[in-house]
C-alpha cells in the first residue's frame, strides 16, 4: 500500500487556511497546470479552467461544455471483432476567458510582472474566481486590478466576468482586448504538456485530435456583441458563443471590434487618468446541440444575454450567492474544532469543486475530470454512478435523478452493445460520451461488466433514498430489468460439489485494473446479485402498488413471471466464493493462487505500476490497483460478517497501491468500520488532498471526480457511519481523535 | 470440432491428377487468388506468386523477398507499458514477372481471350512452372504461346523465365514487353481483395502501408539489361533488381528500353511470319540488404546475371532438376497404392511448397505464408520450429541448422525483451521479422511465452537427429540457457496441499488462441520443463565431453553450478496439473472450470469464431481453435501414457474447432496414435487439402507453410508413427486400410 498522507500537505504561506474560499498569495509559474484546475469554475454543463485572464503564460487552456465531443475511428494495432469502433474526445471550446490588458502598450504577463501584491481566491459561497493585484509596469507606474469570473449555477449557459482597473499613479493609455478565441484548431493550440510523464505516454490522458475540428459557420459583432458558431467536424455537434461587452469609466475610450473565423475581439482603448477605476464587463453565453444548425444557437445565446443586458450583472452575482446559500445549508459538511480549519477548507473545496462538474449537467452525464479538463477526453465512466450519485442521492436528489435519466436515454446503446457481445439485455459501456463504447483496451474496459451493477446500485440508492417511484416506473425499471437479464445471460449454472448447482460468472474484469478477466470476481458477482434481487423486489412491488403499470412494464419488456423466477433463481444462485483457511473473500478464481508482488521492493521511480510494467507482468501477481472486494464490503455492506470486513481489509488493504484515486476513499471508510481509525485518516487526507497537492501528480489534466465524490463518502459513510440497507439507515460513527464533531446534512424522502 | 474432410475435394475436370505436378486445364477467374498461390514459384528467399505473364487479371500481384520489411510505429488505440512498437510489414518487390504480349496490337488477357487449348502445369521435379496455350486473337489468328518460369534453388538470388511465341494461322506484328514493374508504390498497387471476408477485417491479413515505401535510387539501362534499385523508406532496407533480355527468332524484328523510376520496360517488336516460333528469355537477379547502398546491389545482380549471359538457361534449368532430384531423393514420402494417385499429388505439392519456402532462406526465418503472399505481414512465428523444423531436421539438416542459427542472431533481441517483460533471461518475439515484438495484441502475442520453449524444442531436436555438438557447443547452448532462465524466473514455487513446493507458471497464453493469459497451461508447462532439461543436459554433456568449452560457455552466459541446479529443480518441480475425476489434463488452471461451448449449434456463418465474437465471449468458454494439450501429447509424447492421450484426446477434440490452420495435423497425428484411424485420416486430408482446396478461404494470401510442414509430420509421426524422444527413434505404424505402404526417408547422424 502506498504510505496515506498524513498532516497538511499545502504551503500555507502561499495558500492560506480560510474554511469558506481557496486563496493563493502569490503567483508561481512553476505548477500552473495544477493550479488552473484548483481555481477552474463551472456548472457541470461549462466549464472554464483557472487560465489568466491574459491568455498566458498557460499550461493547458480549457473551457469545457459537458457532453460537447469530436468523434473518431478507433484504429485498434490488431483489430478483433466487436472491438470499440468510435473514439469520442471532448473539444476544446472557444476561449472566452480572454481580457488580455495593456498599459503604456505594454501587456501584463504574470509570469515575469513586477507585482507588488498578489492575491487570487475562489469563494465556495459567491461562486466567484477573484483576482486581485497591484502591478508595476516596466517604466514604473503601479495599477491597481481586479477582475471576476464566475459561471452561474442558475444559468446553465452563462459566464460573465469583470475587470477593473486603477493607476494608481499617473496618467497612462490602457487597452483592454476582450477575445473569443478557437483554441482548438487556432495557433494558440490548446495543448497538455506531459513533461512530468516520464515513459511518454499516460493512458489517464486524453488522445489527440488532428485536423480541423470546429469548423466555422457563424462570425458576427454589432452593439458590444460579438458572436462565433461551430460545427464540428465529424460529430456533427455544434456550438455557438457569443460575448456582450460594456464598460464603465470616467475616462476617454473608444471601442473597436472585429471577427474572424476563429477569433472574436472586441477592445477598448482608454485614455486612463490616475485615480479613475475603469471596469470593463464581459458577458458570455454558450449554447450547444447534437446537430441544430448553429445559426440557431446563436439565437439562444442572444436571449441569454439579452436578460443580462437588461440587469446588470448584479443580479446574476446575487442569484449565484442564494444558489450556494441553499446548496451549502443542504450539502455542507463540518468538522468541529479549531484545529481543523485547513482540513474544513479542504473538504469544502471538494464540494465545491462535486457540485461544480455535476449540478447543470442534466442531459449529460458526469465526465470523470467534470468541466475542468479534458483527462480520460471527457469519458463518462462508473465514477458518476459509484462515487458521485450517493452525494447528490443524498443531497440533491433532482441532480441525481438528472444524471441517472441519461443512463435511460442510453439503453438502446447498452442493448445493441450486449447483443454484439453475444448477450441479452443491455451492457453500458464503460467509457462513452455518446453512448457508444469508446474503450479501446477491453481488458480494463468493455470487461468492467459490473458497470451493468453500478448503474442499477446508484438507481436503486436512489429510488430508495427519495421514493421516487414515478420515475422508477416509468423508466428507470427497463435499466434495472435488461442489466439483470445481461448477468443472467452472462453467468452459467455449474454443479458445485456440496453445494448443488451453483450460478458463475466468467471472463469480466473487476474495478481493480491490476487484475484482468477472472471468473467470479467478488465484487462483480455480489453486485450482480444485487442488480437481479433489485430488479425482482422492485417489478414485485410495483406489480402490487399499481397493477397496471406492472401489465405495461412486462409488455414493454417482453417480460413474464417465469423469467422474473429465472432472475431471482440466478441471484440466489450467485456464486461467492469464499476462502475457509484465510476466512478471506478471494478477490477473483485465481486470485490467492498468484504470486505475491513485491511492493516493499518496487522503487518509487516504478509507480505507479501501469506506467512501469507490461500488464501481463502485473496482472501475474496478486496487486490491486484499487480497492475490489473492499469496494463490496462497502456497497454491499449487509452481506458480510464484520470478521469477514476485518479479515478481507487486513488481507488486501497491503496488497492494494492505491495507483487510482478512486481507492483511499474506499479504503478509509473500511479502514473506519473495522477499527483502523488512523489508516482511516490517512487515506482520508490521501483523497481529500489528491488534487490541492497534487498527489497523483496530475491534476493538471483536471479535477478527480470520483475523488471528490468519494471524500463526501468517506465523510458522511467512514467517519459518518452512515449505511443505507434497502431503506434503512443506520449511523454509527467513528470520529477522529481530534474532531469534536462532524456535522452533515442528508435529504431523505419526498420524491423530487 | 469441425467436420474432418473426406475423399478428394478438387475438380479433376480442371486439375487432373499427376503424381509429380499441379496441372491446370482450364482457366478461371474466379479463384484467381488461390491459383496465384498454388501455383508460385520461390527458394525461400524469392517468390514470384502465380500471376500471369501479362500483369493482369491479377488478384493479388506478389513478388517477395524473405525478410525485405518496411516498419512503421505501432499505434495503440489504448498504450500501455511494453506494447509492441516497431510494426513491421513484408513489401511487395519489383514484379519481373511480366511480360506482356500484344498480337496485331492486342493484348492477351486471359479472363477475356479465346483459348483453344490452356493448361498451366508446375513440375515438382523440374521445379519449372510451364502455361502453355492457343489463342485465337479478336481477328481470328491462332497464336500457340509457351511460357516457363522459375526461381532458382541452387542460385538464390536468380529467377528465369521464357516466352515462346509461334503464329499458326498468319503473319501478325507481335510485341512483348519485358518489365520491371514497382507495385508497391505505383498506380497498380498490390492490393489484396477481401471479398471473402464479411465482417470486414482479418486479423490474418497483412496491414497495408502508406505513403511511398520504395524510394528510387537506381534506374539504369543498356545492352538488354534494365536495373532498378530501392531503398525502404522508414527500414532502410535496399534492394536491387535487374534482368537480362535475349530473343531468338527469324523474324525481323526491333528492341526498346526505357527506365523510370518505377517501371523499367524492355519492348521487342517482331515482323511475326507463320510458323516461325520466337523465343524471349528474361533473366532476372534480385538482391537485398539490411543498409548496403542499393548501387552496390546492383553489382551483385550484374555478378549473378553475367554469369547466366555466358552459358545461357539451360545450364539453370539442368541445375534446378539436379537439385530437386537430390531433394526428392531424400525427402519424397510415397503413398503406395493406385488409388491414392491424387493424395500423392497433393502430398508431393506440400512438399515441395514447403521447400520452396525454406531451402535458402538463409539468414533469415521461414514466414508463415513462405514467399507466396503477404499474409501475416511476412512474419516469423512458432511455426518455423515445430511445424517446419522437423521436416528440415530429417530431411536437410543443414536448412534446419541455418534457421537456427538466425534464431541465434535474434538472441540480444530476445534478451532486451525479456528484460522489458521484467524477467531474466531472453523471451523470444511471437511474431517478427527483424527480431522486436510485432505483436499488437499481446493476449494472443507476447503472452504466447511458450514461443522460448518451441525454439529450444527444435534446436534439441536438431542436435540430437544430427548430432551437431559444435553448432551446440558454439552458439545454440546460448539459446537453450538464456530461454531456461526465462521459465526459472516467470514462474513461482508455491505451497501445494500434499505436493510440498510446485513450480508455477502464470498469465501465460498456450497454442490455442480461444483462450487467453491463463495459469499453469499445460502445454506451456511441459514444453518449458523439457527446455529447462535440455538446458541442464546439454550442459551437462558439454561439461563431460569439453571442460574447455564448458568453461567458455559458463562464462559467456554469467552461469554457475548453483544456477544451473536451480535450473534442474525448476524442471522437476513443475506442475502439471491432472485431473482425476476426467482422468485427463487440463489445458490450465481454469479451463474445466468454464462454461462449454456449443459447437453443434453455432452456425456455418459464425465460423470462423474469431471473425464473429469478441475475444470475452470467445475466453469465457471451454472451446478451442486448435489443439493445445494434444499437441504436448505429441510433442512430449513419453511423458503421457497412452490411456492419458485417449483421454486428453476424447475430451478436447470435440472442443476444437480448427479455425487454426495448424491444428489438424496434430489432432491427426494422434488420433492415429490412440487408434482413430478414420479421424486420423479426415484430419490428414483436411492438413492436405488446406491449401489445394482453398478449405479456410484464405489460400489466396499465401500458402499456410505451417500445415505444409504439418502435413510431412503427420505422415512420418502419424501414420508413419515415427517418434524421437532424446536420440531414442521408434516406428509404429498405422497406416490407412487402403495405403498399400507408406515410405518415408530420414537423414540421422553425421552433423552438416
Amino acid at each position: 500500500m502506498r504510505g496515506p498522507v498524513t498532516g497538511d500537505p499545502l504551503d500555507r504561506s502561499r495558500f492560506p487556511v480560510d474554511p469558506w474560499a481557496l486563496r493563493e498569495r502569490r503567483y508561481e509559474a512553476a505548477d500552473l497546470g495544477t493550479t488552473e484546475t484548483l481555481f477552474s469554475v463551472g456548472n457541470g454543463y461549462l466549464g472554464l479552467r483557472g487560465n489568466v485572464e491574459e491568455g498566458r503564460d498557460s499550461y493547458a487552456h480549457g473551457t469545457f461544455i459537458n457532453g460537447f465531443h469530436e468523434t473518431w475511428p478507433i484504429r485498434h494495432a490488431e483489430e478483433a471483432f466487436g472491438f470499440a469502433k468510435v473514439g469520442q474526445t471532448i473539444v476544446n471550446a472557444p476561449d472566452a476567458k480572454i481580457m488580455r490588458l495593456y498599459v503604456d502598450d505594454e501587456p501584463l504577463l504574470l509570469s515575469v510582472a513586477d507585482l507588488e501584491e498578489y492575491e487570487r481566491s475562489l469563494d465556495f459561497r459567491s461562486g466567484v474566481l477573484t483576482r486581485e493585484l497591484v502591478w508595476r509596469t516596466p517604466s514604473g507606474k503601479r495599477v491597481h486590478l481586479r477582475s471576476r469570473r464566475m459561471v452561474s449555477l442558475a444559468e446553465r449557459h452563462l459566464a460573465v466576468m469583470d475587470y477593473e482597473i486603477t493607476l494608481l499613479d499617473a496618467d497612462a493609455p490602457i487597452a483592454v482586448s476582450c477575445q473569443l478565441l478557437n483554441r482548438q484548431d487556432g495557433q494558440d493550440e490548446y495543448h497538455v504538456k506531459d513533461a512530468a510523464m516520464g515513459s511518454g505516454f499516460d493512458p489517464r490522458r486524453a488522445a489527440n485530435l488532428s485536423g480541423r475540428v470546429l469548423q466555422p459557420s457563424v462570425a458576427w459583432e454589432g452593439d458590444g456583441r460579438t458572436v462565433l458558431g461551430y460545427r464540428v467536424a465529424t460529430s456533427g455537434m455544434t456550438l455557438a458563443v457569443a460575448a456582450d461587452h460594456s464598460i464603465e469609466t470616467t475616462d476617454a475610450h473608444e471601442e473597436l471590434t472585429s471577427v474572424e473565423d476563429d477569433l472574436a475581439k472586441h477592445v477598448f482603448r482608454i485614455s486612463g487618468t490616475r485615480g479613475t477605476t475603469t471596469r470593463i464587463t464581459k458577458v458570455v453565453s454558450y449554447h450547444t446541440s447534437r446537430g441544430v444548425p448553429a445559426v440557431e444557437l446563436v439565437d439562444r445565446c442572444r436571449r441569454t444575454l439579452d436578460r443580462v443586458r437588461d440587469t446588470g450583472i448584479e443580479p446574476v452575482l446575487q442569484e449565484q450567492r442564494a444558489w450556494l446559500d441553499d446548496f451549502w445549508a443542504r450539502s455542507d459538511v463540518e468538522i468541529g474544532g479549531e484545529a481543523n480549519a485547513a482540513l474544513q477548507q479542504a473538504v469544502r473545496w471538494n464540494l465545491f469543486q462535486l457540485i461544480q462538474a455535476s449540478a447543470r449537467a442534466e442531459g449529460a452525464g458526469i465526465p470523470a475530470k467534470g468541466v475542468t479538463g479534458s483527462g480520460y477526453d471527457g469519458h463518462y465512466f462508473w465514477d458518476t454512478e459509484i462515487y458521485v450519485l450517493p452525494f447528490l442521492t443524498y443531497t440533491s436528489p433532482s441532480f441525481a435523478r438528472n444524471a441517472l435519466r441519461f443512463r435511460h436515454t442510453m439503453l438502446d446503446h447498452a442493448r445493441a452493445r450486449a447483443k454484439e457481445l453475444n448477450q441479452h439485455g443491455a451492457l453500458y459501456p464503460w467509457r462513452t460520451i455518446n453512448g457508444e463504447e469508446a474503450s479501446a483496451y477491453y481488458a480494463a474496459g468493455t470487461a468492467q461488466y459490473h458497470i451493468d451493477a453500478d448503474i442499477s446500485h446508484a438507481l436503486t440508492q436512489y429510488v430508495t433514498a427519495t421514493g421516487d417511484t414515478a420515475f422508477l416506473g416509468r423508466e428507470a425499471i427497463d435499466i434495472l430489468v435488461e442489466t439483470a437479464r445481461l448477468w443472467a445471460d452472462l453467468g452459467f449454472w455449474r454443479e458445485t460439489a456440496g453445494a448443488g448447482e451453483v450460478f458463475h460468472i466468467h471472463g469480466v474484469t473487476g474495478p481493480d485494473e491490476y487484475t484482468a478477466v477472472v471468473n467470479d470476481n467478488l465484487f462483480t458477482n455480489v453486485m450482480a446479485r444485487a442488480n437481479l434481487r433489485s430488479a425482482v423486489r422492485h417489478l414485485r412491488a410495483l406489480q402490487e402498488r399499481d397493477g397496471e403499470a406492472y401489465a405495461r412494464v412486462l409488455t414493454r419488456l417482453e417480460l413474464d413471471e417465469a423469467e422474473i423466477d429465472e432472475l431471482s433463481r440466478v441471484a440466489e444462485g450467485m456464486h461467492v466464493p469464499f476462502d475457509d483457511n484465510l476466512g478471506i473473500h478471494p478477490q477473483d478464481d485465481d486470485f490467492l493462487s498468484k504470486e505475491i508482488w513485491d511492493l516493499a521492493n518496487t522503487p518509487p521511480d516504478k509507480r505507479p505500476l501501469l506506467l512501469n510494467y507490461h500488464p501481463l507482468v502485473i496482472y501475474r501477481h496478486q496487486v490491486l490497483k484499487q480497492a475490489d472486494v473492499v469496494l463490496a464490503l462497502f456497497l454491499q455492506g449487509d452481506e458480510f460478517t464484520l470478521e469477514e470486513k476485518l479479515a478481507n481489509f487486513e488481507y488486501y488493504d497491503p496488497l492494494t497501491t492505491g495507483d487510482s484515486t478512486l481507492s483511499a476513499v474506499v479504503q478509509s471508510i473500511i479502514a473506519a468500520e473495522v477499527g483502523y481509525g488512523e489508516l482511516a485518516e490517512g487515506y482520508f487526507t490521501s483523497a481529500v488532498y489528491v488534487d490541492l497537492a497534487d498527489l497523483h501528480r496530475n491534476a493538471d489534466a483536471g479535477v478527480h471526480v470520483a475523488s471528490l465524490g468519494g471524500v463526501w463518502n468517506a465523510l458522511v459513510s467512514g467517519f459518518g457511519g452512515m449505511r443505507d440497507y434497502r431503506g434503512s439507515w443506520t449511523f454509527d460513527p467513528r470520529l477522529p481523535a481530534d474532531w469534536e464533531s462532524l456535522t452533515y446534512r442528508l435529504t431523505l424522502g419526498g420524491a423530487v
